[in-house]
Order: C-alpha cells, then sequence, then structure tokens
C-alpha cells in the first residue's frame, strides 16, 4: 500500500490485497504468544507497582512502545492508530505530509479499548499454552501482546479505507443513507457474506500452514501451534465485526468532510 | 525453557528444540521485513539529526526497544543479549533470581556487533522486496529489523547453552582442551555435521510453507516472500558459525569459573 498515491489505497483490490497479507502478520504473531502461559498478572490493574502509572502491566509496555514508534512517526501514518493517542509524542523525524486519504476526523474513529478488552478477555486465554502466570515470562508474553495487539488494530481500523472507497465509488447512495441515518442500510452495503466465508476458510488453512513445523507434518500426533478454529472464531466474532464498526461510524461522519453543494444534489 | 530449572536447560534434546522453535520466529520476521524496501537510509549514520545520539537511525529505534525492555526486564534472562549493554535501564519490577545456569562472565560474550553487521550489509538487500528508500515505511523496516536482530540473536547467543551443557556432560575432555587452549579441538567436538545439514534442509522446508499464502499454494506463479535458499544461505554462513564461535569463547573462558581442584584432576 502507497499512501503517497491516494488513488492506489482507495482501489478496493489493493485493500483486499493488504487485508489478506495482514492475515499472515495476525497469524505469525499469534502463533508467537502461544509459546506463553496465560498470564493473567500482566493484565491485573496495578499488579505491579510502576512508579506514577495507574493501569495494568501490559498497559505499561504498550505506552513505552508508542512513544519510541512514535518517535519514529509511526501513528503519522493513516494505517496507524495508537491505543494511548494522549500520551505519544512528537516525531524526531521531519514529517511525512501524507496525501490526504481519509476524512479529517479519521483519528478520531478509535475502538482500541474494544480490541484491547476482547485480546485479553476472550484471545489470550485461547492462544497461550497453558493457564497462569510464568514469572519470568511475563515480559516476554507482554511483547508479544503487544505484537498481536498492533495487528488486530491496523487490520480493524483499515475498515476506514474500505469505506472511504465505497463512499468515492457511489455518492449518491451513501449521502442517502447517511443523511437518512441509516444504519441497517449501511451496514448491508459494506456487507459481502461470500467473502467473509472465505476469509474464514483461507484462515483455517494458514493457521494450519504456519502452526505446524513443516518437517513434522507426516509424523504422528503433530498438534497446531495455535487452534485453527481459535483464529477462524477471532475473526468471525471480532475482527469482522468490529471493523464494520469501524466502517459505519466513518461514514455517518462522512458529511462533515463533504462539500455542501455535492450533499445538496443528492439529499 | 525453564530457566528456573537449570536441569532441565543443560539437556541437549531440550536445547534442540529450543533451536528449531526459534527457526519459526527468524522465519517468520524475515517474511514481515520482506515487505518493505532495502531502506538504506535507515543504516547511515548520522542521516537523520537525531538530537544528543550519534549512530544510525536502527540504532536509535532498537535502543528506545532495549530501553523499554530492560526496564521490563528482558536483559535479567540468561537467553538475551543486549545490543546496547551499556545505555539499558533497571527493571521496574522486581529481580527475578534466576538460579546459575552459565558461567559468570557469560554476559561478556556479546557477538551482536558482528550480528549487526551481516545482517545490514549481507541479509537486507537480500530480503527486502525492493532497494532503495520508501520514505513513509522507514519507520516500519527498522521496526521488523529489531525483531529479526533480536531473534538471531537469541538463537545464537543460545551457543552458550549448548557449550555449557557439553562442558558438564564431558569435563575431562573440556578442561584437557581448554588448559592445551586447543580451539581447533573444541571447535571438532561441538560440530555435527550432520545435524548442520538437516537444518538447512529444515529451513528451505520452513521458507516454503510460511513464505507462500497456502490458499494460493496450487495456483501459477506462486512466489515465496523470501527465497528459501536466502534463509538458508544466512544460517550457513552466519548463524551456524557466530553460534560456533560464541561456544568456542565461552569454553575458552570456561576454567575461570570452575573449582581449582577439579581443574587439577585432569590437568
Amino acid at each position: 500500500m502507497d499512501f503517497m498515491k491516494p488513488e492506489t489505497v482507495l482501489d478496493l483490490a489493493n485493500i483486499r490485497q493488504s487485508l489478506v497479507r495482514m492475515e499472515d502478520t495476525i497469524v505469525f504473531d499469534l502463533i508467537e504468544r502461544s509459546q506463553f502461559f496465560s498470564s493473567p498478572s500482566v493484565y491485573e490493574k496495578n499488579k505491579f507497582s510502576i512508579p506514577n502509572f495507574d493501569g495494568t502491566f501490559l498497559d505499561w509496555a504498550l505506552l513505552q512502545m508508542e512513544i519510541a514508534h512514535s518517535q519514529i512517526r509511526r501513528y503519522e501514518a493513516p494505517d496507524e492508530t495508537p491505543f494511548f493517542p494522549d500520551s505519544i509524542k512528537a516525531p524526531i523525524l521531519p514529517p511525512i505530509n501524507y496525501p490526504k486519504i481519509l476524512a479529517s476526523y479519521s483519528d478520531e474513529i478509535n475502538v482500541n479499548d474494544e480490541i484491547m478488552k476482547f485480546y485479553v478477555e476472550d484471545i489470550v486465554p485461547k492462544v497461550s499454552c497453558k493457564e497462569g502466570d510464568q514469572l519470568e515470562n511475563l515480559g516476554s508474553a507482554s511483547t508479544c501482546d503487544i505484537e498481536c495487539l498492533q495487528a488486530i488494530s491496523r487490520r480493524i481500523h483499515f475498515g476506514k479505507f474500505v469505506a472511504e472507497a465505497k463512499y468515492v465509488n457511489d455518492k449518491p447512495l451513501y449521502i442517502k443513507l447517511i443523511l437518512a441515518r441509516d444504519v441497517k442500510g449501511i451496514e448491508d452495503s459494506i456487507t459481502n457474506s461470500a467473502v467473509e466465508a472465505k476469509i474464514l476458510e483461507r484462515l483455517v488453512v494458514k493457521a494450519q500452514s504456519y502452526g505446524v513445523d513443516p518437517s513434522l507434518r507426516f509424523g504422528t500426533n503433530v498438534q497446531s501451534k495455535v487452534k485453527p478454529e481459535v483464529i477462524a472464531q477471532l475473526y468471525k466474532k471480532w475482527i469482522i465485526p468490529l471493523t464494520k464498526k469501524v466502517e459505519v461510524d466513518y461514514l455517518l461522519r462522512r458529511l462533515e468532510d463533504e462539500d455542501k453543494e455535492v450533499i445538496d444534489k443528492y439529499r
């Protein structure tokens, strides 16, 4: 995806290709997380007394990462959404001046709190290799968590590009739906059940392929590092619905960033 | 690997299993890096003017990560070796008090400078998708570099556990070799050509399996994200020889940490 060329970014075929590639990253990251225990201490608020900090150990570690990454311009990119938007720092590098692709309020569409919640409550217990804490691996577990959270967040917020592309491709339809606050109509217009079924199918194959040492594949008792159905469930239950929420939230506000005469034309 | 139980850590079968698992991480990380351009600006000293810093952009980004990770105890673990040992910070968590597994000088065996050099000069050009800079992805490329470097460093320095296990299993042999400063003899004793050939074979299969979208596997013109032979070469040319260097360097100093009467017995 080349954000310097807005016309390529809003091509739905390119967006789909990026989304497919992100599946690999998410599967890889969950496989890496599966090496460690569930590590509940990492997710318990103020379990460790960290000076001047109120939150979980994971929050603190993620915040450190975001501070470092913000300085190397991570959150200037339109496809990156911080978990702590109020605490990140200014880049130490000159700004990139991305061309405008998304609406000006785009950064305000941020579902990272919901991502953190389902990830900790529903995903970690299912992908970790064993229940409980393993004191010396709390740091490793949280480092993997950060990778997983960032990859999932990028995937879900990519819905903004899908929404923008659909809006630009059919302004008459969307302006009518938005003016009517027709959430159901917007949802229907962005839903493609055949594509969703295909995603789930492909994820199972990817989890099987990437999650088994291929040199052992024909042995007996070979186990996937992460259960393929857990990854399919993650998409079905969380990633696909939250992506749609991002798309709907983005579209509902889209007229804030549209010319008055264009809106009036379809009113 | 459970570092709280030294007897399991020094079991060569467990060490081998860990080394095999690390191959997956290294292959995953290189595949992630392959999404980005070679990005030479990232590796050029003082290309960007970073306040109070003398080094490359990658050095700076890696240092920020190490500072954050040191605070969550990463470098207390006996299998983690920092690239900037003089700049890391004390953990904000209570210390873990690992049982002693490696010799007391173990942290001084650090080949990270060599790892950085071959990674930047030889690996990046071969795994990146295209030659040149892509301004808006310098941060992403360096973030992937950090993952690759840390995974490769962990793999190579794991040689310390191999060396310690071999030493403990055959003190008479090693004490004689060490007293005679017989580097060639030590090298021969730690080399297993059949195992090395098997590693290279397995890596090619892993790179093929993990580097291709499995749902496309039976299409035409399917390309691996990273050339399998590049990963095999990385092991053959760099990882295996440097692991041996770590083992030899570790063993050559091993008597610094041995009882005098044990040494005298085999003198």
